[in-house]
């Protein structure tokens, strides 16, 4: 990381009871390079100040609002204020929040999707790219190492020619809604148009989907049909969707998410197939990548080998057959993101290729939902995707 | 199969180096029920004589034409003639061939896609109902008795209501014709416009898919959007394609279809989601179903085991653990077509439930074909199902 | 098969409710050149006669006692008489009726293990090599393609020397005979002494596991330590047994089987690990082999490819990812076998390589079962494999 | 972990280089409760001083000896000195180590085998239960939420009575020291017999592999068969053993290790079969837990469900289908011992149920280790347990 000391990290959102913000924390102590020192988590005062005691986190340094947060923090000497932030807030939040700090000077780790709305994303983005400052996005399904070693593979030429990539993520979880199927109160506010945006499903984990076929293929999409689907009855958005895409280039593209599909955990699965070789990668076998050629045996990459790219190599942390996961690879977005704020903050250029999710990806995930619900209540076969 | 000799068969097509006729008549003899005895096996009388002389069929019997071959066997004797014959040549010559057999009083057994247009099909069907004969067609997928367990889970009620179907038929062989890939010839008629019909891919697996998916869900197709595309350069037929599907009741589903997805084998796959539990099976890993519901462990099913359905068991032939694969699939639709001609032969009313694929089954699936090439052809976004 | 007409077979053994006998008989009727024309199918001439009419065999050739069958068809005409028989008795039996038929001058395919003892199988080997019949034991498990594979992949260096065998072959079906658990009535003549020999486990499934670790690794074993247990009460023999086991040449073994691993159904597996790369099958998947070395990708061949040996080609059916299984695997022994046969009948000089399991393979196993028996009654901790 | 505060650690060994010590450092950190405060990272007080700069550490409190560790902490006030330290040292040196900062006050986690020799392992059991004091080693495997959950299954008796034990521990890296191979250095003190101890294989790996079948069935060794090998050349101690075992109570098990496993990478898998039901669980693949019975569909149990046990739930961090892996593991056990440490510093009595590794583990693993050396070096076919 390049830092004489642990970065300094805050956080908005995250408190007692949430699940992406532990995850968050958990990541950023992974490798004992990151401490956080910080935070406002959560709307409610108390709840924040509670959340910030549970952390053991100077109760001088838990902030009743972002606002007064981001207005504090910057105004700490340089050897104490926080390097970045990560926001683990609501969609409809997430550009306001992003704003304030990036604006008051700090690095944002953000998670996704990026906002309420691709014309937010826009403008979320002129900012970033305005500040100079280092903006993550926790697509942390590209920090595991087969997905990086799969993205090597295509830039390396061992694919060939892309012709065909298949990418699914079904779950499960939102069946316990239905009667009968006993699984108490989900968490909904993904369900409600004035928090999530127009898209639940879709946005949630299709965007994944979506950010993790780009990752890997490199291949932007021309145009989509897509249908969205309700099927627990009296919820407002969509709970699945299915959408064939058309790649620029000529290849083609099925991709699809539900929350709906019956005991199905978070079963992301993607398939390339190119005119060498094709490969196939499952979010919940996360240690193999597997490689298929017509005539040859099928091929095993398993994470830890010395045989794999320097890429893949450099975000391992065990040895081979020594299993990491979904922790590690969220962790990998942090260490990459941790890598360039410690260059921000020392005022080192900032370089190309830390390898997380930027601003970019962000924008384009908006755009995938708009285009998706646009082509869902259109009657033409194929709507071109949104302009970014 | 209620007879007291063995049940003569035909069969035309299937000469020296027919990779399918074999598997037909591997499919024929398992069960040691079924001889067969008269052929003609290739439209070159001089090959057909010489694979008749392979299979060690009296020469007497061994036919220069399918035309020859009915009007000699019809005027053989009731204890000597063929009971019924399996059709095993190219999509073209179904219908003259099926319907001079059917027409001249044997039982048939037909290769698929049924026929060439759904035309065709449609008179076919008014000629099998008419003749009161046993018609089967080798959907073979549907023998597997892990997917007749499929299909009594959702008969039984076990899945609930059926919310989504995801059916996938990628194979990659056809790779082999891009340059430098190695794989020598692939017959190609499959190619032809002029022998295979409209469709390539879709008509030979994308049926299969379909086929499959309607024998366990029992949903019929409303609508679909389709694309199809060619990869390998210079062919006339699609070499791929994609559909997404919406199921009268609202069910929706995904089908796909592909001969260029390198490195796949035959990797037939069906995923089917519902309001109670999911199932899910594999063709290349056949004896296992699995069963998915939230919050309770999956069970994998396995073929052989007593608590399987009678209809699971009563086509499997060895006990557990001892696997079963394509060949007894395969023989399956022989087994119940077998004792559907057993009884036409001995004058006995025909059942309802062989449980073998039949020439309505053949009809769906010339219907399918056309309306995914339609749908293909289109700038409209739903195309309805072609009427049958 | 080089022979101008289907080879004629008879059985001995195998009437209405054989589990074994069916499965032989598939077998042999696969491949359309094998007809079943003679049988004495059970030591009750009653059930023997129905089981013969089940069979639609000539009630002439159905006979009460072996020695009628042997006598009467050795009184045929050359042109009408068996050509071999298959014996598919209980083991105590095996001896004299393969002795019987050798003598009357047919060729012979016995089911396993060879004989009641090792004694008698070294006798009927005399006999047999006396005799230049045919004579081939159904270790089936070797006939499956990737089994082939694996030995080729062995004898071609690939695997370098080998340091160590795993081999298991855990069954949990006799748990049923606890109390409560349902599986009714299990067939126990495995478990009279008078009929299945010194042991019942090993006997039945140990063998096949030595024999399958053998054809593989074409190591012979130097000494072993072995224990057999009894857990279901008031059985006689064993029906659990593991070894530890020293082949010449230095490599070491551990080899178990079992009939009360709950839930296990006919779990047979081999690991195969050498100084070059390591290999592993397992039985219930049998359309793969697993090809593993040290700082490399795993490899999966898969059956039905053109990149394996000509050995492994030669014995299978249909194309890649149309899987074959347990019946096909069967009937290879069958194949070979015929084709040995076809040769003796036909006064061709018999070959050395038709790769079927020979009247030395039977006496291995006799042999394995002796010194298996031997060291678990020892408080020594080496025994050294009996004298063949 | 109920304190008020982060717990403070220590470290002896880990230092720059090492691959066990960042492992430690990372599964302390994971939860945020933990925090690395002193450390002597080397033998090398140069290696220590750089290492404890990389890890952030104060310089005052890096050491050169751990003896001054020891004291300078001890005499630091309460509310700084460390309150645990973890020792990841070689063999030869956690006794001394251990019995140093255990005397010296303080809490202690270390790495397995517990110690040189089983005589000292007995003489720090005695130092350990005296002092009061808490003493975790990290035997991590039992740390898995699946193996808890297996346990669990065990204890319930949802088993039965266990009939076989199947424990398997097969890695192949070091085969990269035979000729050819190109697997660089492999550090190798665990081959130094002054340094490891009379084993390496058992010694590393198979006490994994015997505290895994111990932890889940509970069952006591009465007496065991072993061979050891050593089949890389030029090394003084074993690279690979097997065993098998008689359980007190009538049990039958199966153990081995293996270093030279070629394409093995840490392919820890346990088997655990039941009168009721079996178990089955795989290292590489940890999230899963495979329960088999006779008669039933299989079960596959996966973590982060609510249907688990709470010993299952209690140590999982993600939900269902977000996978966790070696280092939650590990974490576990540096989760249950920060929170027996905890209750250690604030005064509060011990509890029975932390559900960590404890010095009696520890002791029984080098029992096992002389038990097996001990039968590899007899004639006698049984050795009995020693006596600890």
């Amino acid at each position: 990381m390049n830092l004489k000391r642990k970065l300094r990290m805050g956080m908005i959102g995250g408190g007692r009871g949430a699940f992406i913000g532990t995850v968050h924390r958990m990541a950023a102590a992974l490798d004992g390079q990151i401490e956080l020192v910080a935070g406002c988590f959560s709307a409610n005062p108390e709840k924040s100040k509670a959340s910030g005691a549970d952390l053991f986190i100077n109760p001088a340094r838990v902030y009743s609002t972002y606002q007064e947060m981001a207005a504090k923090e910057a105004a700490l000497p340089a050897d104490q204020r926080v390097d970045f932030v990560s926001i683990v807030t609501r969609n409809n939040t997430h550009y306001a929040i992003a704003k304030c700090f990036i604006e008051a000077g700090f690095n944002v780790i953000c998670d996704k999707p990026l906002a309420f709305t691709l014309d937010e994303a826009k403008k979320l983005r002129t900012i970033v790219k305005k500040s100079g400052k280092v903006f993550a996005l926790t697509h942390n399904y590209t920090g595991y190492p087969m997905v990086k070693e799969a993205r090597e593979m295509v830039r390396s030429g061992k694919i060939g020619k892309i012709m065909k990539v298949v990418v699914e993520y079904p779950q499960g979880y939102a069946i316990t809604a239905l009667e009968g199927k006993g699984g108490g109160k989900i968490s909904n506010w993904r369900m409600d148009p004035n928090v999530a945006g127009i898209s639940n499903c879709m946005a949630d984990i299709g965007t994944h989907a979506e950010n993790l076929a780009r990752y890997i293929t490199g291949l932007e999409i021309d145009s989509l049909v897509a249908e969205l689907s309700t099927f627990i009855p009296g919820r407002p958005l969509d709970d699945d969707g299915n959408c064939l895409i058309r790649y620029k280039g000529g290849a083609k593209g099925i991709l699809y998410a539900s929350q709906v599909s019956n005991g199905d955990e978070n079963n992301l699965n993607i398939r390339v197939y190119g005119t060498k070789s094709s490969l196939e990668w499952h979010q919940e076998d996360p240690n193999e990548l597997i490689v298929k050629e017509v005539n040859k045996p099928q091929s095993i990459y398993r994470r830890g080998n010395s045989y794999l790219s320097p890429a893949a190599q450099a975000f391992s942390r065990t040895p081979f057959g020594h299993p990491e996961a979904f922790i590690e690879a969220f962790a990998n977005v942090y260490k990459a993101a941790a890598t360039a704020s410690a260059d921000e903050v020392s005022g080192r250029k900032l370089k190309k290729d830390y390898d997380f999710p930027t601003i970019d990806d962000g924008v384009e995930g908006m755009a995938f939902i708009e285009t998706v619900v646009k082509s869902a209540n259109s009657s033409s076969k194929w709507t071109k995707f949104a302009k970014i």
